[in-house]
């Protein structure tokens, strides 16, 4: 290659003033030299790179000499600020060959199994953004459902926590609950981790936000305090509060696992196999050594049998023994929702009532928490087997919890707006009388994210009855609220025809057996 | 909703020079009120709206006035092209709800079959634009592989018809031919489409480009004509000239499988049912009566034994009779790649001495295209069984062939640009002196692709030597070409340790056997 030709192919980088998230976007005239050159067609993924660095980007070609002139290569904000290097800075430009790591998701499309070093090379490649989101849609797929066994599910839990940050605490015990979701208004995290930080256990919290339900315990908390903390300051809270309820992604723990859950989000597909990996990975990078796993059962969560139920405790249990982790699962009553709200700003009232020892706190919110506070606390060698339950009342009770759970708000960086449940709000009201004898968790879900949680906060849905309770003609079953118009009508329509309630006779209501 | 609230989410429309191909892109600033009040996230599907009219798009934000204004609604080229509406129309902008259709995908993914009215609200969504890529590549790998049986792959071969504009020639006999793939070089197509209209039956080939090849016949034939053709000059040449060789993209002809095929084309997926319907759809939906399939069978083709080949023949053939075309498919011999050229200018070279008469003229190409032209010439019922071959034969010796296939160039519209083969040329030599036993498709095609082709159209492989000939050490067994030094770089650096060829004994040449 002679150096005129090299030299051809040289651009000056320019940062786009456009936010295109976690996607890195490169620019190109339409009329420059390389574009031409190279027949790139858009939409292509191209490597950009100079002094060593390299970075990948999908091409969108411009025909506006105000975003990119014909001798300039601009990258999308965040993927200048990745590849960190100044405006005008030569940069060289070629076609970008597909992650070698394809050909095992290629195997696995045809069925095959993979192993540890194949898992390592996807996530290792995941984690420097070398997968597009069609790419990361294929692995998803392809591994989705019943495409894993157990020793998979193994190699991919390994594989994830190897590509992030790990933290120590340098403490033998370090505690972390978890609910596989399904059941929304499920708060109990907000409620034990001051709880237990309180009993002066050690636990860091750090959760997902939601990726099908109306809220995550991130979104719920981000409504009180900030979130998103940096490593640094994340660890020195913890060390001085004993807890903390932060949003896992910025952490840089298990990356892979946001960059993962920011496809399946909107794809909405979610699987046995990738949840256990994406849970224990996570909770390992944290550095927990005890995990508190809550599986819901109930005939509208997301397990509805207990021999389901039965076997991801295994899977759970299998996994987590040959990565270390003292893992405990609790099987629990997942057959209505858990408190009264259902969004973010809503689960916050009800957190705070049960915080606050008001007497209009929900019970169930209140016993569950503590329940699973209890189990947590018997982690303590110094904790006599039975006796969490009681141990975690009175810190409850005393007002310790709230106490806690002050601080830890200052320490993350108290929201100093306080929000309120969306003004725009109808109510949805029991088409007979009778006795509430079944609620659709995913139908309150999906109006609750209809109506614009967890994006809206002050949005979601206000139950006023639950299972078991009477109820006469046309009276209010719950209250929807939003914050914007559409999001509004959006929910009203859904609710028009059904309501989620079923509505009969007090001889049908169904009981689950909870296991704690 | 108030008046007031309704003008506060309308915004002005703006065209924004940036080419994102297929995928719809809209810009907002960051100081948008709309932005901020529905709290989209960057890369979260936005539906834009007026006068009845909508589109989604993939929301990019932005930080720059000159490229939006707060008050502004961006649409990219292509989007603000299909959207249709003047700048400075006032737009609504809402979050877009994920396709319904994407509940079947999902239900697909857990294993379960689809049935026809699945498959139709999948293609239609897909045509409208719905689907992004990530939704697409989901669709993809969930009915990838073994996922579709036979019945299912009939739904979707009507549904994928459904999308698109279906031509219809108001003639009994319409000819078509296509072949599954898999072997580099085999151009066939160029040769019998000249030949069959020569004979006056109507065969109006429309092809894609390379999925995963170095080269599709649309592909070499752009090499030699325009072939983006519009419906109507489409359908005014094949009426003249009773062929053509167009690109069956831009003919509106089963759109979906073109938006497919921009998604398995990176993510190197392909899969038989997929196939079946892609192949199928287009071929009914460009008016086809009579199909004739090359079904390739080699140890490096894309089917390796004849039991699947067989296999593949009878789902064509149990689809082929109920979509109601006249379905014939011929297993054939692809144990190397046929004639010389592998990429768009080295194959043209090829099928033009085959045309020409050229004593040079690979006898191989030659042969397989009289052959298959012979079995579509007996579609005509004035042509009696096995005098076919003959037929082809006088009108490519004739030069009616060649006439032909000059009249079609001219009428598609004739390159200006004589095209060469790339300038940067290395040739890959015999590490020890035998007979040559194998040659590998796949890696040559690799070659080829690593080289530049398709897109760069000179650059390719051009064979020296076939199976059978015999070579001393160190005589070149083939050529590669590039026009551009990275591509050259690549391609050099993959035939440094292996040559794809395999040199041993005669004895060791394995024979395929043919079915004509």
């Amino acid at each position: 290659m002679s150096d005129e030709e090299s030299i051809k192919t040289r651009l000056k980088l320019r940062p786009v003033a456009i936010d295109t998230y976690r996607e890195n976007v490169a620019y190109l005239h339409r009329e420059c030299s390389v574009y031409r050159a190279e027949g790139f067609q858009a939409l292509a993924k191209i490597r950009v790179g100079c002094n060593g660095k390299q970075i990948e980007a999908v091409l969108n070609v411009v025909d506006d000499v105000c975003i990119v002139a014909p001798d300039e290569l601009g990258l999308s904000e965040q993927a200048f600020q990745r590849f960190g290097e100044p405006a005008g800075q030569l940069v060289n430009v070629a076609q970008a060959e597909p992650p070698l790591s394809m050909d095992g998701v290629r195997r696995k499309i045809g069925g095959e199994r993979l192993d540890y070093g194949d898992y390592q090379a996807i996530t290792s490649d995941i984690a420097k953004g070398r997968y597009s989101k069609m790419e990361m849609a294929a692995f998803l797929v392809a591994t989705g459902q019943n495409g894993l066994d157990r020793d998979e599910v193994l190699s991919l839990t390994r594989a994830m926590l190897e590509t992030g940050v790990r933290l120590s605490w340098n403490e033998p015990l370090v505690a972390d609950k978890h609910c596989i979701g399904g059941i929304p208004g499920n708060r109990t995290s907000l409620l034990i981790v001051p709880i237990v930080a309180a009993h002066g256990m050690l636990i860091p919290k750090t959760s997902s936000r939601a990726i099908t339900s109306p809220a995550g315990t991130a979104d719920t908390m981000e409504v009180l305090a900030r979130t998103d903390l940096a490593p640094e300051s994340l660890d020195r809270l913890v060390r001085m509060e004993r807890g903390c309820l932060a949003w896992g992604g910025t952490t840089r723990l298990a990356p892979v696992d946001d960059m993962l859950i920011s496809v399946e989000r909107p794809l909405g597909i979610d699987s046995q196999g990738q949840m256990v990996a994406s849970i224990l990975s996570k909770k390992l990078a944290a550095g927990a050594t005890h995990l508190l796993l809550d599986i819901p059962v109930g005939p509208t969560a997301k397990v509805r049998q207990m021999r389901d139920a039965m076997s991801l405790r295994k899977l759970f249990e299998y996994v987590g023994d040959r990565v270390g982790l003292h893992l405990e699962a609790v099987i629990t009553d997942g057959a209505q929702p858990v408190g009264r709200g259902i969004g973010p700003v809503l689960e916050v009232r009800d957190v705070m009532q049960v915080l606050e020892n008001d007497p209009e706190a929900p019970v169930d919110l209140r016993e569950k928490s503590l329940r699973l506070a209890g189990r947590i606390l018997e982690f303590d060698p110094d904790v006599r087997g039975g006796f969490g339950y009681s141990i975690a009342r009175d810190i409850l009770e005393s007002g310790r919890a709230l106490a806690k759970m002050h601080r830890i708000i200052d320490a993350q960086g108290r929201q100093e707006r306080r929000l309120e449940p969306g003004r725009l709000v109808f109510e949805v009201r029991a088409e007979r009388a009778g006795v509430v004898v079944g609620i659709d968790n995913f139908f309150l879900a999906q109006t609750a994210r209809l109506a614009g949680a967890p994006m809206s906060r002050g949005a979601g849905v206000d139950l006023l009855n639950k299972l078991g309770d009477t109820v006469e003609e046309g009276q209010p079953l719950y209250r929807v609220y939003a914050e914007f118009p559409a999001n509004f009508e959006f929910a009203r329509e859904f609710t028009r025809t059904r309501s989620g309630y079923n509505i009969g006779d007090a001889a049908f209501l169904t009981k689950t057996h909870m296991e704690f």
